[in-house]
């Protein structure tokens, strides 16, 4: 047996090893909100060596690589039986994206991808590249997962090899090994991304936030956060959609906005993570904000926060799509803790903790936007006032 | 004499020789396919010191910078006697590249440039940027460059200060001092570049590997990396392309792609190193990809594993036009070893070390990509099956 293969092998093991078992810590939170940790819950470096890697050492006498993995973002998640599960986005360096599962006792650390990646069955129209899933264990019993398909347009230009058709794949299972694949969400927009299955029947239907789109990029005449019925989810059907979170001029959603997970219920209503686009000069930045909905109508806007609740920080603002925080996952245990599995640039996934309770004193406690530059002056002076009186008569009185 | 003007030609001076004087080291590779060096090989700091600033005092008081060096990158490579050249492309900070040549006794680091950077001299249409210099030391005798010569476009609109017209322009050397400059390459495409010099005659002819394009940035209908022949180099003219390795939708290679430096000739075929580029919302990614091509018909594609060679990470990620690496120059030494000098960012250049056999063994057992994610996966999943079974076998042999 070589020398160099067995050398190889074994640091690569030793450094996989202590990648998975490292622990993982908060960092002090400036705004209070949430809290960041130390470090990434999940990579491409995370990827089983046995997916990686041929371990005999007569058809891979260096110990190279053999089918690498460039990423691992955008998971979905869920709490199943006390444990920890993110379905993510893994990417090979083939560029195409497919799903995994990572496994862990805590939800912060010690994620460990099965040895198996997720096979997702196709539809008769071929899966190109799948992704982002929205994890949704729904009131009818089964865990659903919907996510990004995109095939190449069919109506490309000659020589365009970039313009694709982005629409809602729906698959479900029991145990997140055997998936089975539905039809594709039918809507009347050209494009669907951003689809989440709202987790309750509403007026006996299934309810699905959507993002109905014009081209694979652009929101275009269309965009925001949609919302419709199906009676059914297999198929699922969505006849009338109708907007319950608006794109506007000059907001951290400018561009476009996407649902980020299935809300989570609170005594105050829904309570949702969502996505937002701006341009700017060195390409679209990405963040994260929030947003209250009605407990009985979760497609009526309660509060709406302005700006956003996570940007990129640091490490975050780099990688292969830079200048993005996006959000597909998180876990909301019966305690009250959350645990947000925010991605960073389409390269690596994070952990913040935070509770339900923090949560929904930030969405109704922050204003909402006035929308202009003076309103926004008016709104700080009258938190800076309010501070000073504050600060004045609790000094007088100590 | 001013003090001031001293202790900064003193502290300069000793900056610059603790830069070059630097000793590089290759980090561990977790591909083991090439090792990246701890340092880049050259940098826009190399610029030599008597090319920047005025050393009279009494002209240049405060020993300042008289004309800057933005950038180093995309170097042509060569080994000559023993030693060991980049002709790289300096970007000065007036934003006009030139080349210079670079020389060290170590393929790693010392390389320190000459006095004098290259004078290329003009056609009858002068260049007004040249840039990304493939060298090679052609079966003729002659060393040539092939390299990017970019002219103003006449037929841009009024107010269109960045359309430009890209062609290949051809020189040639005996010793990277005195060039002679050809004509431009003639072939039947708008515009070109990333040609290269294939070393050896084909069917009698002068080869090339081309990139066929319809404007400046775009591809458009045309793309791939193009073969052609010529009787002659002066002047060199192409009047029939083929496509010898294409785009594709979902890839790395996805918006447009250009071959390296000239191939690498080994046992089993040619071996190339290319670029490939797909579209991000921040923005185009580059990545280094390879493949093989056949050792009687350089056309011939024979094998093209899957996915990236080379990706940025890390500082790399980011400079001048972020999230791009690109190679032009390469040293295949007789005994096997091969340097990659690739560059950043637009912004510095790097070193790799790895071997033919290496690379062999890479080009031919990665897979290629079965382009699509459901494919993609299966192909995962026999290598994880075959190492799952591997290693009980074994664990029981054991």
């Amino acid at each position: 047996m070589s020398t160099l293969f067995e050398q190889r092998k074994q640091m690569i093991q030793h450094r996989y090893e202590a990648l998975i078992s490292l622990k993982n810590q908060p960092l002090f939170s400036e705004n209070g909100i949430f809290e960041r940790y130390a470090n990434p819950a999940l990579t491409g470096a995370h990827a089983p060596l046995v997916w990686r890697y041929d371990f005999n050492p007569e058809t891979n006498p260096y110990f190279m690589e053999r089918i690498g993995v460039n990423a691992a973002f955008n998971p979905g998640a869920i709490e199943l039986d006390g444990k920890f599960y993110l379905v993510a986005r893994m990417e090979g360096v083939d560029r195409k994206s497919f799903f995994a599962v990572a496994e862990s006792d805590s939800p912060v650390d010690g994620f460990r991808l099965w040895d198996h990646p997720v096979v997702m069955p196709e539809t008769e129209e071929p899966d190109i590249n799948v992704y982002d899933m929205r994890l949704v264990h729904h009131a009818d019993g089964w865990i659903y997962g919907i996510f990004c398909t995109e095939r190449k347009d069919p109506d490309a230009a000659p020589g365009d090899l970039s313009s694709a058709v982005a629409q809602a794949g729906i698959a479900r299972t029991r145990d997140l090994k055997t998936w089975e694949r539905l039809p594709d969400l039918k809507t009347g927009s050209a494009q669907q991304r951003n689809v989440v299955l709202h987790p309750e029947f509403v007026d006996g239907c299934y309810a699905f936030y959507t993002r109905p789109q014009d081209g694979f990029i652009e929101a275009g005449s269309g965009g925001g956060i949609g919302w419709g019925l199906s009676n059914s989810m297999n198929p699922a059907i969505i006849t009338s959609e109708s907007i319950i979170d608006r794109r506007y001029y000059h907001t951290i959603k400018e561009v476009k906005n996407g649902q980020g997970p299935a809300p989570i219920k609170t005594p105050k209503g829904w309570l949702h993570v969502a996505h937002g686009v701006r341009n700017t000069a060195a390409g679209l930045r990405y963040v994260v904000y929030a947003f209250l909905t009605d407990l009985t109508d979760p497609s009526k806007l309660l509060h709406a926060p302005a700006g956003h609740l996570i940007a990129p920080e640091g490490e975050e603002r780099i990688g292969d799509v830079s200048n993005v925080v996006f959000i597909n996952g998180l876990i909301a245990r019966d305690n009250g803790d959350v645990y947000l599995y925010y991605a960073s640039s389409d390269t690596r996934c994070h952990v913040a903790s935070t509770t339900v309770d923090r949560l929904l004193d930030y969405v109704l406690h922050t204003p909402e936007d006035p929308l202009r530059s003076y309103a926004c002056v008016q709104q700080r002076i009258a938190l800076v006032d309010r501070n000073l009186q504050y600060l004045t008569t609790a000094q007088l009185q100590s």
